[in-house]
């Protein structure tokens, strides 16, 4: 029995040892907290940005005017420095800053709070700090888009989905993709009627029957109906979602995970957003940390330097 | 033999289940890709924000003036919806949107791009995206700044630091706790001379001896030198930093991630930056998503009204 004993305990060794190997791997043990997460899987993922730049020539809703942005002027005298009104140069005072005059919240890619449209739901600085990275799903409607350009998104569509990839997660983040982004920044695209939309019954569904975090579009309505029904629904019963999505066709359906990142501008209406898809390391699009310059970032041949016919600063 | 065999394994197969459990808890087969590191790791994980809200009264530099915060108003006619230059309203329109003129982008929690100082090197817009989330690293000057509110951060500080914590890893996000954001938002802290600083020094150590991918301070600029030597050294070398930073007694020295967000503006040479700590489910700090309500957000007995003295959205 003695050698039984030991036969099983070496086998037994060498069974442990092999299961535990990607174990320690997974877990070095240098690597304290969530660092070993990233370690793992963050260093090696793939970075898509879904996120529009936001210029003084984007589409944005007719209602509201453009944004304009001007170089940074002194705000009152520093005697010696600079007089007030006069702009800051890198030769002068070292530095350069922006001044913006943002006639709304609702520009480029956005987050909107539900005090868009609902007082008594939160504003943009009230969205708690757990709205920072989520599972993202990505429903694609691109195919249904380009035979009828007002189509909108259907529960229908939602459950062939799920018959592909499975359930929606609880609290993942879901992002539309119907590619209307491909004509960004056409300013045409903020006139254009009708344009894909996301039904009021899918979005009901996603948030009532699959409990997201949030939805988002490419375009910057929900809908096209008279009356914006998916969008009015959304914030009068306290719900986020997101506006201007881009580069959907970037991602994979599922298995990515969503960065949000927004300024924390008080009792705000809109979020200035920032979405940014993190993509398993073997992922066809996207950018990983070791691809390219970070720290130091790379120098430019081509200054940057404001251009009053842009209205912005531009390399030249 | 058959029976040492036999026995073999079945403590092989027992072996196998008992150290196999674990790995299925960690990687559900229903979760693709990272959506089961999200559900192992960030699904309980707990949330601190870094940032300071952004409003009209908040410290910013004195060459700069205050931001100015107004209820959105038409940029033309809509017939029959509304006039240009009437201000959207719930009541009429169904929505309300917010206007902002913003002296500079140097204001409150930030993100500046090398370009705020040195044109040749990216504007905000041109990171990558990779700069989404990292392993953070906290480094507490805190007493030493209350014997010497003028501290600095040395490299002696740092080498105690990896002494108790192990080597800074590369790539990560070091923040520098001195406790100066205590005082936020009293506005005699535009003018407050000395801070508490980071060396020089310091800097160049962090960057060419870790490499780590930016570095931030609680005060609105890195040192209190004469020629702000150290946000010299790091802008015309091509590095980015944080400034305005927040909640840093919130957070563990060393095992938490940080998400990073910011709007994408085109040229931009400042970041109006979110940054939000993500610690692990044991920290006894923040919030976790199962602590809170999500979608939908809490409904507040008091509505989002704007108010003229305070120059922006409260309740009341």
């Amino acid at each position: 029995m003695k050698s039984i004993a030991t036969l099983s305990l070496v086998l037994l060794g060498a069974s442990l040892a092999l299961v535990l190997k990607p174990l320690l791997w997974l877990h070095p043990p240098a690597a304290p907290g969530l660092w070993s997460v990233y370690d793992a899987t963050f260093r090696s993922a793939k970075y898509v940005d879904l996120t529009h730049t936001i210029t003084p020539q984007i589409p944005v809703w007719e209602g509201f005017g453009p944004p304009a942005f001007s170089p940074a002027i002194a705000g009152r005298d520093i005697p010696g420095f600079i007089r007030k009104g006069e702009r800051f140069t890198y030769e002068k005072h070292g530095f350069e800053a922006m001044r913006y005059a943002l006639s709304t919240d609702q520009l480029g890619t956005q987050l909107d709070p539900p005090a868009h449209w609902a007082p008594e739901y939160p504003a943009i600085d009230e969205l708690p700090a757990t709205y920072a990275i989520r599972p993202l799903v990505v429903i694609d409607i691109s195919q249904q888009v380009q035979a009828d350009y007002g189509y909108s998104l259907q529960v229908s569509d939602i459950a062939r989905f799920e018959q592909h990839y499975g359930r929606i997660p609880a609290g993942s983040v879901v992002f539309v993709r119907s590619d209307w982004s491909k004509d960004w920044p056409d300013p045409a695209l903020a006139t254009r009627h009708p344009f894909p939309g996301v039904s009021l019954a899918a979005l009901k569904f996603l948030h009532l029957e699959r409990h997201i975090l949030f939805h988002g579009h490419e375009p910057l309505d929900t809908d096209a109906t008279p009356t914006l029904e998916g969008e009015s629904w959304l914030m009068h019963h306290g719900y986020a979602q997101a506006e201007g999505v881009a580069n959907l066709d970037k991602v994979p359906p599922v298995g990515a995970l969503v960065a949000i990142g927004f300024p924390k501008l008080g009792g705000g209406t809109g979020g200035y957003a920032r979405y940014i898809a993190i993509c398993p390391p073997d992922w066809k699009y996207g950018v990983s940390s070791s691809q390219i310059a970070e720290a130091p970032l790379p120098r430019s041949d081509k200054p940057l330097v404001f251009d009053a016919s842009a209205g912005m600063r531009v390399r030249k």
